[in-house]
């Protein structure tokens, strides 16, 4: 980029590297099992050199957590919701339990406290606050009555089907295939028209029970 | 306890105490961050010795996980339901997500998949599929028409106020005051009879929407 030196670009370069390594140690050992020195070992650094680019494991969360909100922005922004207020409240809920479903230790990075000492910087922390004002700004676009306990029940909801599905059916659909269903019943809790045409999604349309199921494996469930 | 031996009574003994340390530690430095090394600190023992009753931190975990499900099943049993099946909805939930909003760390261990390498022992396993048969069992007796689907939405609404609380509320109750709305709609969809006295707790209940709230505190909201 104009402006930038060739000395910028090889750090932005080697910082982008070493993320990605530690997003691959994450995943294998937990974000809290993460340690500086398997990052270096993953990268093919030595840890004195690492340190250059990271001064500490917070440092590494810290840019973690900011490139992950700013993916989420970024993607989020780029989705055209519909103009019916339903069809729209239905978009928002399926691009946000797609983005959180599809990585567990992203997920637990951007929405768990899983980490108790790790708080973001500012500067990382700037992406989540703008996804989130515009997460609500789209929300409470869909009708004059949208209060701000509707978007916590909302969230709350989407939050649920997230963390069901990872706890009991992590890679499966079992929650995530409500998704519709629980939507609908906001929706209808806002008032927004059905469409005409549109049948409704909730209990009349729920798949058949499934057969008694296998003993699950653990992790336990969710609930109790 | 007869039959039990003073030896016996007094490894089980040791054994209580080094769990409580090890939740305390937990508590201190994430589930993550625990080390046998840190609970053998924390009880004044050597760290051989400790290996003498928990052969490894897997080891530790695993009877962490075995408590806190066990206590989870003796307190839900303890529970006495109201015999109207809104309100034994509504019990339950208030149980459920009380338990879950009381200790984040229990909650991680039971509930979410912090640690990628934990599977419990059959052993410690045991309590949770009890707890959870159990409170099947005592959703199923609400009503005829209750299907496995609106048992998982039923966990998955429980646990979204539980996940939405913990990320962006800790020790408030933002969203669990949240949850008799939440259980409302999905009685209203399992279409359970409301009491006849009992005003609706939805949307005309709500608390007026809060006054524009400071700018959030680290971290962020669960919903994007």
């Amino acid at each position: 980029m104009l402006g930038e030196t060739w000395q910028d670009r090889r750090r932005a370069s080697a910082r982008g590297e070493i993320l990605a390594v530690a997003w691959e140690v994450a995943r294998r050992d937990g974000l809290g099992g993460l340690t500086l020195r398997a990052v270096a070992d993953g990268v093919g650094m030595r840890a004195p050199s690492l340190y250059t680019h990271f001064a500490s494991k917070n440092a590494l969360y810290d840019a973690m957590f900011g490139q992950a909100w700013q993916e989420f922005a970024e993607a989020f922004e780029a989705v055209e919701l519909p103009a019916d207020p339903r069809a729209a409240l239905h978009a928002i809920a399926r691009f946000y339990v797609g983005f959180a479903t599809a990585d567990l230790v992203r997920h637990q990075l951007m929405d768990q406290r899983v980490l108790p000492d790790f708080a973001p910087s500012p500067e990382s922390y700037a992406p989540s606050l703008r996804a989130m004002e515009r997460t609500v700004a789209r929300f409470r676009a869909l009708g004059p009555a949208v209060s701000d306990a509707d978007v916590d029940l909302f969230v709350a909801a989407l939050g649920g089907i997230v963390a069901a599905q990872w706890s009991n059916d992590p890679g499966g659909d079992r929650y995530v295939r409500l998704l519709g269903r629980m939507v609908d019943l906001l929706a209808d809790d806002l008032a927004l028209p059905r469409p005409t045409e549109d049948p409704p999604t909730a209990r009349p349309e729920d798949p058949p029970a499934p057969p008694p199921e296998d003993p699950p494996a653990p992790p336990p469930e969710e609930l109790p």
